[in-house]
């Protein structure tokens, strides 16, 4: 019985990733196309509005039916608080722009699973999406306010990349406290990023050229290589004794 | 009577850290009422003002007890220097700003003794720590500057990020040297937490990519081996030994 | 028949090493005389773009001839991706400005071969090599714009300078989108740089800090002067065995 | 005669450490002098700048002075190289600024012998020095340009603070090439300054998080303790044969 439960909640997990992972490029697709449509009607509008309620729905669900799998509920719970957030923030009106963190949370999932062994490939992956994503949300969050210097999806991916590149110019910058959000994330992603690569490049500059493992491998060799000569210094000491015994016993 | 002192003056450091937090708290607190009331009037501003002096003077008193209970006074003051600093000048009063100082060394002490081990954790306590006393000291700072372009709390928190984040778009930015100097600690935290972050994936990077334990363990078991055949080998000679000196004693 | 061809692909490659190596200086100075002479005529100008376009048209067939001579053509293809992007990009009129990568690639390969061993002396150089090749591109899709505020080369130089540093005053930045490609390029290009200075400081303070080497050359040092004192017992005992066996035998 | 000359060689250098030493702080103290004070005479100017002249034209002299005691003189210049431009640049009128340099190469060596042991204290130290020097420098450069943003010493001393942190706000830049050309050196200065920090919180992480010496340390130990026993069971062996020899002979 307990043992099923476990196994419930791995086979649910496992069946649903496929699903997850389509929603959540449904999601940024119908939102970029919310976002950047201008001439949409009010009917697609409230349409569009429709389908991302009901894709973060599902993700709630999923949250819920995980939760009810879980064998040990405190502990799913503990571990899992990212994933709640994820699923209860959008539902504050002000935050609705960080919906889109309940999708990169899916898609970087997906995405780790593959590529995580070259560390390259997947910061460039997560940086492109969360760029993607960054711009379409500040785009969305600044476009209607008076004083804003991001008005098209060009500034807000040209804005998104002196962000996450911490280089700043500040010719745009967010004015609304729902885009500073975006921008808080976004730095804290570009900072990470940084670290990312500068962490990549100094473990193989440690790897090359501190020598570490070569070092051991070395010295490994040389202990390996004295013993082989113990022993082979034990065999001849065997041999003599057998000698010895043979002549002694004869 | 000398063991007795040094257990004087841990006893004292013992008892004093939970009320010492508590002030801390309650400055910070007490801080940004003041800083973030427009409305108080003169009578209340007084109170919070003596309220703050009072905390400081705890701390000050503090200082000088510990003192006097050290045995060597002379180590003491050298490795104490940073606290002798932080109560001496916040007497300045073109330096009250720092006194936020006195506060984050209590503050961090107490939190670096909880979360050392998990760095992630204390980067980012220490990070928005810092972060909310240094939006609370350069809206004191600036508010009533005529150029001052950092006006409200939305404002200077705002400012804190893009300057700890390293992007610095300039839309707003410090123009009273008050204000610059809690700009240069806060770059100082800056370039820390950027080193930080950066060192932790580094490491991670290092130990995963390189594999240099994995190196070392394989060695390892590799002359593990070895010396059990080396024994094992040991081990038979001496059989034979005996075998050889019970034919010949029988 | 096989052996021969792959034979055929190195031979090629290392006979055009030189000549390649020289068109890519060519193709430098002839697009730095395009972008800074700005009383070229009419005529100059359609025999220096065309100068460029004959060195594109030779990086060109040097791709396609090395296609031909590769044995394993889909692993050629797989390998080789990024050469073909920096082939196909420039024919794209849009993204002439691209041309340049082309040719800093084949300048990169060589002093890779050179300057490797020397980070420091490889990082400078690169820089120097694509913050030169970055300055003329972002020069030439800016200036005539109207809102640009790179219109000279000593402007673009300080543009590129306070981009490749991440320090972004916000001075001058670019307008066009073909400016901000530059931009984009050239922001990991300062990130990546970032990061090997970072790691090469890093990588050199790990070694020279923790001391992993030392540690291991000691802990080696232990290790063999144990084994030979193992060695010195084994050789006595087989003396005593000696003398025991020829007492015995005599 | 050979190995006297080196050895004179070392006794210049060793004799000069102190007085270059003294002429390079007393060279920052002029030019401090001659930078900030703006009521000078023209008297005092032709004074200063003169005392400035001098100290140049004695490490010219010490230059010339290693390079006639240098035995491989070939060896000298190339590895000297950088001492050489330090003396040569600032001959140029334009490149007056750069006469700092040759003053911060002294004092860096003077203060490198001291504290490279403590890389944060050093770093912090060469980091002053260099933010000294950098805003004593641009405010030279830039104060009388018509469209300068930095006119006063707290004005430099900020934007030093902004570009070596690569915050870069933009408030205030250098518009003049010679200040430009310290915002270069300075930003060189400021990706260095992040290395290192960098560089040493990772080192520090490497070595407490991966514990590669603690598990080279245990392993080592397994090692010593299995050699122990292999010892002992050497040295019960030798008995045995001692025994059974006594008891053959007897």
């Amino acid at each position: 019985m307990f043992e099923t439960d476990e196994r419930r909640l791995a086979r649910w997990e496992r069946r649903g990733e496929w699903p997850l992972t389509g929603l959540a490029v449904l999601f940024v697709v119908v939102y970029a196309w919310q976002v950047l449509d201008n001439r949409s009607t009010a009917g697609l509008d409230v349409v569009l509005e429709a389908v991302l309620w009901i894709i973060w729905l599902i993700f709630a669900v999923d949250y819920v039916a995980r939760f009810k799998l879980a064998v040990d509920k405190r502990r799913f719970f503990a571990t899992h608080l990212f994933d709640l957030l994820a699923v209860l923030l959008p539902m504050v009106r002000q935050l609705r722009v960080l919906r889109l963190i309940t999708v990169l949370k899916v898609l970087n999932k997906r995405f780790a699973g593959r590529f995580r062994q070259q560390v390259g490939v997947y910061a460039a992956g997560v940086t492109v999406l969360v760029g993607l994503c960054a711009s379409l949300a500040v785009l969305d969050a600044e476009r209607h306010h008076p004083d804003a210097s991001i008005t098209t999806f060009g500034d807000a991916a040209w804005w998104t990349l002196t962000t996450i590149s911490t280089v700043g110019y500040g010719d745009r910058y967010p004015v609304t406290w729902e885009g500073r959000l975006v921008a808080a994330l976004l730095m804290i992603g570009g900072i990470a990023l940084l670290g990312v690569i500068t962490g990549t490049i100094a473990s193989w500059l440690v790897e090359r050229l501190s020598g570490v493992e070569d070092s051991v491998a070395e010295a490994e060799q040389a202990t390996a290589a004295e013993l082989r000569l113990v022993r082979a210094e034990l065999a001849e000491l065997r041999e003599e004794l057998r000698a010895a015994r043979t002549r002694s016993g004869g």
